[in-house]
């Protein structure tokens, strides 16, 4: 997938640390791709929910933004990016040092990107997917 | 509807309690009653997107909890709260002093609730909604 | 809510006639205003699954078509719809005489439209909810 | 992935060939092992939404049958699957001489089975991803 813009990794990497959420979950961009984005998280106690593993909440923070970061690879200057819909399985418990959300774009059109992203949770050398997120994004030009 | 056990309301504010994440987030619980949830979160500049709204990933982890509390409110004594799948539009941007996430029950099977939850964006007197969820929670009982 | 074309219900209705799959389902337009479009489809063997309910497939074309065309009411003279998206669950068995899928618009906005859906199975005078709807609809101008 | 039941193609096959909304479409089962299961769906023009491709809805009735059969051969022999919700995106026009949906098992539980479907339209040697569906399944013990 060929970005449209020469400066997409400043401008996505730009936008990520203007998201106080991101920050706030201790969360940063692992991998950057034209068309791809991975998020990790480490994790925290005030990441969890009541059984001690990550709330399925911060998991699906991650996924988004690693969707919409994917999807921002591909657009032009002036371009940002909004999140239409997402819809996320949690396939087994996130519990783990840290999860790595893995976002893809499927397709890319001129106003919807649809991406899809895999959710790990990685423990020393293993890793299993625990979610499944398939997302909705909009371009939308900057004012 | 009606609550299996009798310290149904008890017990899920006990359970929330015990959620790091949505004591991160500064979210409470607003309403409870038997098949239904509400939670609020104030703004805050780190649960923020690039723009200064909510950032999607926090409307929604209030938006699942909303759900799953709703759920947990019909359970009974042993039971504890999953979630299995949410899906999410993002229908107005979240621009607001708080948010707040209105779950409710929608079907009450042996092993799984659907619920919906609507999140609306507060601004002094006015509230609009700005995210709309479909979530399936599954009962499992305590070990 | 208010159309833009004055014209809107032969606009929809036009277009509905057009769909061979709703002809092969036997499915009519039951209710149409602007912002809403009930479709109605009566039970027949070849719409069944394995258990002699309808068919998900079934119950989700319907709930799509109403979907479709609710948001198509409020669109101007040049415009159709295509569907992005829908998620659905089927929340009891769809067993009945005939199927009722209620569509009614949540959000119109200048490109997309999110609406909702909820099928009801009916046998006489009783009717109950068998699936809930979430979906996103664009707005495409003609050639 | 490994089959429960030393018969599992056969009860698929019986299974399907019960489902009279299959055959109305003249949808057919194209690949079948272990974990996965591929429809095909020629084109009709009574399958067709108002521009001629493929409805949504029938799009999806051949996606939800792929991503059951796919869970059900791992179910063990008296075990049926129900449809709890499916997902899917529309990400381009299904235009073309026939569908097909690819339904793979991502996630086999208990009690739930989570499943993916990506449905191609194909024309001669052509084929393009039109649709992708994320769906989760239930057994239920036949009676």
């Amino acid at each position: 997938m060929n970005p449209r813009s020469p400066d997409w990794d400043v401008r996505v990497r730009e936008s990520f640390a203007k998201q106080g959420a991101m920050a706030l979950l201790g969360a940063t961009i692992s991998e950057l791709h034209p068309g791809a984005c991975s998020i990790a998280m480490p994790f925290r106690a005030d990441l969890s929910q009541q059984n001690g593993f990550f709330h399925a909440g911060m998991t699906s923070a991650i996924a988004d933004s690693s969707c919409g970061y994917a999807a921002m690879t591909l657009f032009g200057e002036r371009s940002e990016v909004l999140t239409v819909e997402f819809k996320i399985n949690l396939i087994a418990p996130a519990d783990g040092e840290r999860l790595v959300a893995e976002g893809v774009v499927i397709r890319s059109g001129r106003t919807l990107t649809i991406c899809t992203s895999t959710v790990y949770a990685e423990r020393g050398p293993q890793r299993i997917a625990c979610a499944i997120m398939q997302a909705t994004l909009m371009r939308v030009d900057a004012r």
